[in-house]
Parts: structure tokens; C-alpha cells; sequence
């Protein structure tokens, strides 16, 4: 290991081969806080140097870990002691933006925010957004395809990538920076590494696509009676909003009542007694049509019966106040300790009977259980959040059980957004069957033979 | 071969396995007309029966060409004497609609028509539309991640993609029947087969993603002064009318004036003396404001001096003389024979330049030649028509040269939508790098090792 660090020392310098308290002081896992466990943290400047650490670890059969911004929550950044962690910590330049074409070439190591950021410059937007967004960087993004709030009007980072350029296994650089909105000229091999959490290659760079700004947004807080009104509530806003509809985000009562009045940290815009609660979003360019389309929507609505109670933003802070109830991820922690988090997704048409299925489960098991589930409803991804007074490993084998088998014969996901990573990898085949499982091995070993990127990340190991 | 189709005829039914006349009564190429050369065509019913035959010809060692509505342009389709053609013809099946999730299954021989008239009885839309539509099959749309004129708006047939189910070379199936907007549990092997031109894997069946019903169009066709003004035009209304923007198809003046006053095809709707036109149109749900928005859209830009004149539909008999100009490749081919017509993709900042130095190079060389071009100028990709007087092979390589040589530098693309197949095979370099294609390379060679699905195609035959 020591002449392999003395060689890498060599392509990116001394200062970028962080070893001893460096290393420690890394926390690979914002949740538990664990601290990196790596021989040493490499920090190439550039694709070419990535290529030539690649090649030297290939040579030597060295496993690696790449490291983006650390925001993941499937375990996909842990690190053994006999691996080295690649940081894309100094690649975050944003080498370009087309206004014309609608495109921002930017390094994988660029935080999202400075994406979304340089896109408002230019007048345009970037869509992708998501809490983590000042931490999380656009390599990482795109190796976990992330969702985020906007996933029902602007689908999921895949949509925004257009060119991707990786560095293999074996230090090969595989660079498809296309910035065409079309290019069927054979393979499109980006494809292989958006969604692979780096198990098949480091992303180093990537072309995105832009949007037009849309400035303009309306905001509601509803409530339903039933989960009847609330799928057609969704339905009515599809049509009604048309492509301005930007958030359908739902919270079951569990999750509003909790946040408003049972931990008193945010004033309740609407009675905490209905079923169902959505926040509705449009984003527009025209004030006066999108406030008007938006406010005959949720009239439209009511009259229909959709929806029993409803509080519509009036101002940037009501806005923001309707919001801070959905996002408030530490006031869900804090009030559910210790807890078990979930990020399915599965058939909306099923969603009501799976939640009430899983609540028996859990009160059958745990008379002091509780469940809280909130989730983007448009896009068929529930966040449960399961605490049963305990947090032992036993606990938790069995809290997944409840969670994640009912979802095979939905044909649901175990990880809608937050991928595999170590955390659910022995899940997978709740929710992948045997010949996918086999092509997905079939892939490893053909772009990484050796085995040598993010190690027992996403397939399960294989038994001995 | 004899020995196999008789196992064949045990699988599919001896009716199922074509051969001698009803072969070659089978056209492959709808430019060409070229009959089918292949041993048999074999017609399965059913995933299952698919499968079993391909174990048959893996075990054999025998060529598979997969064939879905022949309407390809690349040749992509054509299949030698000792290949097998298999036809999903018979899997037409519209399998399942969910309204509520917005998705739509189907067998990957479904029309493409069949699919929007399916969605659109469900009060839906299918958004990927193209003139084959009659004919294309969901198969072959998805084989060649198909573009089309709405790719502004909805993105490309990638896009529309939600769950995929494919036979492997060896017979095994991979299903991936995902309904869910997000999924990211596992590689998303679906990705792999999307645009690969069935040469690794055949698929079989689909879920797709379906639209809110945008059921209001407006349309106009305007003339610009330049092509300053043109790009102007292009972000103008991409702002103003956000995304309701559903086209916006350009034609050079070497299309428009062939079109209407050369060929007295169509009565021209503007003078045909400008420089530039484009087919603008939207979508919307709201009648009136739809109108409004696009009138002032439309009005906003003559005062910004982006247009120079303009002729808006306001009948639906109108809206379609406005297309038929755009869409009369009929009347194309009939003005320019012989031909040779190429469907590429660059930058939108270079396109300016690079028709103005083909003009150049064209007539330098042959000086009758003439060149027209049209196409989706928001998604960088011209349909560009080269005229010489000759259709020799020699003359084939050097327009070829003339039109895809220059994409390298500007990183363009040999083909924006209608795929590789045979045609563009050998130019296939100049648009990905030697370590993209061999990474193509690898991926076939580990998913069809034996090279049995859709040989020649794509990827360029190595040198012996």
C-alpha cells in the first residue's frame, strides 16, 4: 500500500493524499456520523490525473471508494481500512454554459447549488433540487440518479444529463460529452453509469440540460378526506395545471400532526384531523395566468369535492412557512428516535392499503410503534419512518421485513430515490428478479473485472 | 437450418414459420423497397415462445434479425440468406392502462398508433409522435429511442420508457416491468436495450409513461430575417410560452421554396423569398388562455424584431396545410432524385455555418447539386437532403464525407434519431471516441457473445 500512496503522491501531490487524522475527521455518513475508516483519501485535479491514479490502483488491485458530497443515505460512501477513498472535492468548476443550445458542462465534484446557481445567472434554471443541495455534487447526483421535489414535472437527474464523461476500472477514460438533446449514434453508454452508485466507473464531468426559468410559483396546503379524493385531487391538478404542476407532496396525517401540533414546531395552517394532507406547487412565467390558473385549479377542486380545506400561499414567507412543515427532516429525527427510514415506491392505486397493512404490522409487533409517512405522491415514492423504541440490529431486520416484503408482489421498489448502496443491497431481490440481478453481475464484471470500485455496493456479495 | 426450423415450427406453429415467397414478399426497406433475403421468418406469439426459440438458435449458433414495423431508414432491418428473421408482428396485445398511475403496458409489436388512440380513449396521451405512426411499432420505437417532432417538449422515446421485458441472445428473459416514475434499486438495465438497435436483446413488451391530455394546439408558421433572428425566435418562445412549446420545426429556404412555389405542391402561406421558417406550436389544456399566450408570444416577437412575418392557424384545416408543407418528405424525394438524406445532429450556434460551407462543398463539386434541410431546431437535429444527379456508390462516399466529416470537430452527431444500423456504421468513429466504441464493444460481447442479434449493425465489423 505504502509504494502504491508514494506513486499516487506522485500524480496528484503530496497534499492530496490525506492520510491519519484527515482521514478520520471525514464523516462518510451524515446520519450516524461514522467517521471514514480509509487507508487514505486521494483528491485528483483532473480527469487526466484520476486516470493515472486508476491505472496504478488497477495495477495493483486496489479497491477504491469515490466520495462526492457525502449526503447519501444508503451507506454507499463507507470505506474499509484496506481501501482507498478517490474525493472529487477539487473538481468543481463549471467549465460552461450554453445559453443558446440550453446546456452546463460543470465537473463531477461541483456542488449542486453552484449548478443551479450559475444557471439563475445565465437566466435560466437547472431543475434538480432537493434538501441536500449546498453539500450534494452533480457526480453524485448522477451516480445515485437523484429524485428530489421536482421529479413529477422534470423526472429524475437521468433526464438532465446529456454527456457524461468516467474514468474506468482499469484508468481508461470514457468521455461522451455530447450536448445534443438527440444522438443515436450507437450505445448511449452514460446510461450505464447514471444509477450505479459508481460501481461501474467515476463520473468525472457532464454535460446538463437546462430549463427555462420559470419565476413564478403558487403554493397550496390541502387537505383531503380520503385517499380516494386525494388520488383524484392529483388527477385534477394534471389536467388542470397542465406541465406547470412542479409538486404534488403529500403527508399522511401522521406526518402532519406530528410536525405541527404534537411537537409544536410549526404553527398548523390547516386543522390537523384530515386523513391526508398536499402540498401542491406550480411553477410559471406569467404572474397573472399562473395565479389565476392556479386558484381556479384548487376552486375547481373544491367544488368537486377533491379537497376539504385548503390554505394558499399569498406571500414568498407563507410560501416558505408551508414548506418548512414538508422538509422538516430533523423535526421528524428528533421526534421519532430511534427510528428506521424508508424511500419505496409502488403503485399509487395500492399506496392506501400497503400504509394501513404496514400500521397493523407494526402496533401488532410494537404496541408503542409508530409510523409516519409523507412521500411525493406523483411519483409514487412513499418516506416511512418506523420507530419502535428500539434500534437493535434484530429490530431493524425485522422493521425491514414488514417494510420491504409486501412490496415484491406490488411490483414496488425498495429504494425509489436513495439507491442501494450497503444498506439494502440484501433486498434486492425483493424488488429485482434473478435474471436481472444476473445481468446487472453480468455488467460488473464486464466494465470491472477486478471488482475494484465501491466494493459490496449494490449487488449482494456472493455467497462462498 | 432445416433440422431448426422444424424445432422452430414446434414451438411457433409451422403457420408462424414463413419461407420462399412470402419471404421475399416482405419489403425491409421502405426507401429501397429491397425484399427480405432471410431463411425464414418466424412470427412467435408470445414472450415464452420468443424465448425458446432463441434457445433453439443460441444452441445452434444461428443469426437472428429482428424486424418491428420496417420503417427504419438505416437498413437496419435488411437480413442476409443465412439469418433468421424474427417478426414481433403477432405481439400486438395493448396489455393494461392504469389512469391513475398514468402508465400504459404493451407487446412490443403494438402500433404506435394503437397506442396513442389506447391513451387517449383514457382521456390520456402518448406524447411521442412521427409520420410512421400508422405502421412503427412500440418495439422498434423503443430499439431506436425514436425522436419525432415533439421532442421539445416531451424528450425522446428514452423518455417515455418506464418498465422494458427483453429475450437475451441466449433465450433468457430479463424482465423489468417497472411502473413506477422512480426506481432506483439497481442498475437500470431497461437503458441498456433503449436505442441499442436490437443488438442486445430482443424486446418483447413495455409499460410506458402516459400524458395529461393537452387537447388546445396552436400553430404558426413564421419567417425570420437571419439566422440570428431565428435562435432569437427559438429562446423567445421557449420563455413566453414555457411548456406549452411543443414544436418548433425550422425550414431552410432551400426546403420551404422546393415545397411550395417550385414544386406548386402547396400554396405558399408566406412569400418564400426569407431566409429562414419555422413551424411553431403549442399544447395546452385551457383554450383560451392557450390562445392568448401564443398571440402574445407570437406578437412580442415581431416587436422584438425576431420575425419577419407570420402566418397563425385559426382552423384546424389551416393547422394541417401548415404541416403538410413540413411534413411532405414524399414531395421531397420526388423533387430531389436521385438523393441521399442524412439526419444529423450539432450544436444549434453551428448550424449556421456548417449548411452555408456544405452549400459551398456541394456546389463546388457537382455544380447542379443542391441541398435542402429542414428539421427540429430546438433539439439541434437537421434533415439534411443532398442532391448531385448521381446515386453511384462513389459519389455516396464522397457526399457522406462532405456532411459527416465536419460533426467531428464541432461534436456533432451522425445520427440525431434514426439510429446507426448498416448505413452509418462506418462513420460511426467520427462521432464516439475508439474508447467509447470499444466499451460498445464490450457490452456486446458480454451480453451476445456469440454476435447473434442484428449482425453488421451498429458497430462497424472488425478487421480481420
Amino acid at each position: 500500500m505504502e509504494s502504491l500512496l508514494k506513486a499516487i503522491e506522485g500524480i496528484v501531490g503530496p497534499a492530496n493524499v490525506l492520510r491519519g487524522d484527515d482521514v478520520a475527521a471525514r464523516r462518510v455518513d451524515w446520519m450516524s456520523g461514522a467517521p471514514c475508516r480509509a487507508a487514505a483519501i486521494l483528491r485528483p485535479a483532473s480527469t487526466e490525473e484520476l486516470a493515472a491514479v486508476m491505472m496504478k490502483c488497477h495495477a495493483a488491485g486496489q479497491p477504491v471508494v469515490t466520495h462526492g458530497g457525502l449526503t447519501g443515505l444508503v451507506h454507499g460512501a463507507e470505506a474499509d481500512a484496506d481501501e482507498l477513498v478517490i474525493s472529487l472535492e477539487r473538481m468543481t468548476a463549471i467549465e460552461a454554459l450554453d445559453p443558446v443550445g440550453g446546456t452546463l458542462t460543470a465537473q463531477a465534484g461541483a456542488p449542486l447549488q453552484a449548478v443551479q446557481e450559475a444557471a439563475m445567472e445565465a437566466g435560466m434554471q437547472f431543475p434538480l433540487d432537493l434538501g441536500a443541495r449546498g453539500s450534494c455534487t452533480i457526480g453524485g447526483n448522477i451516480a445515485t440518479n437523484a429524485g428530489g421535489v421536482r421529479v413529477i414535472r422534470y423526472g429524475m437527474m437521468r433526464q438532465q444529463v446529456l454527456g457524461l464523461e468516467a474514468v474506468l476500472a482499469d484508468g481508461r477514460v470514457v468521455s461522451s460529452m455530447n450536448r445534443m438533446l438527440k444522438n443515436n449514434a450507437g450505445f448511449d453508454l452514460k446510461q450505464l453509469f447514471i444509477g450505479s452508485e459508481g460501481t461501474l466507473g467515476i463520473i468525472t464531468r457532464a454535460v446538463l440540460r437546462l430549463q427555462p426559468l420559470q419565476p413564478v410559483s403558487q403554493t397550496a396546503l390541502v387537505a383531503c378526506a380520503d385517499f380516494t379524493a386525494l388520488t383524484g385531487l392529483l388527477q385534477h391538478v394534471r389536467r388542470t395545471l397542465g406541465e406547470q404542476l412542479s409538486a404534488f407532496e403529500v403527508m399522511w396525517r401522521s406526518h402532519y400532526a406530528l410536525l405541527t401540533e404534537e411537537s409544536c414546531r410549526h404553527a398548523p395552517p390547516l386543522p390537523s384531523d384530515f386523513p391526508f394532507y398536499a402540498l401542491i406547487e406550480s411553477l410559471g412565467s406569467d404572474a397573472t395566468e399562473s395565479a389565476q390558473r392556479f386558484e381556479t385549479a384548487i376552486e375547481s377542486a373544491f367544488e368537486a369535492g377533491l379537497l376539504s380545506d385548503a390554505a394558499v400561499a399569498s406571500s414568498e414567507q407563507q410560501r416558505e412557512r408551508l414548506w418548512a412543515i414538508r422538509e422538516d427532516i430533523e423535526g421528524l429525527l428528533h421526534h421519532i428516535a430511534p427510528r428506521f427510514a424508508f424511500d419505496i415506491s409502488l403503485p399509487i392505486a395500492d399506496m392506501e392499503d400497503y400504509v394501513q397493512a404496514l400500521e397493523r404490522a407494526v402496533s401488532a409487533r410494537w404496541p408503542e410503534g409508530r409510523i409516519v409517512v409523507f412521500g411525493h405522491l406523483g411519483d409514487g415514492n412513499l418516506h416511512v419512518t418506523v420507530g419502535t423504541g428500539h434500534d437493535d440490529a434484530e429490530t431493524r431486520r425485522a422493521v425491514e421485513a414488514l417494510v420491504y416484503e409486501p412490496l415484491a408482489a406490488l411490483g414496488g421498489s425498495i429504494s425509489a430515490e436513495h439507491g442501494i448502496g450497503i444498506e439494502k443491497r440484501d433486498y434486492l431481490h425483493l424488488s429485482r428478479s434473478p435474471e436481472e440481478i444476473a445481468l446487472m453481475r453480468t455488467l460488473k464484471q464486464a466494465l470491472d473485472p477486478k471488482g475494484l470500485l465501491n466494493r459490496h455496493k449494490v449487488l449482494p456479495d456472493i455467497a462462498e
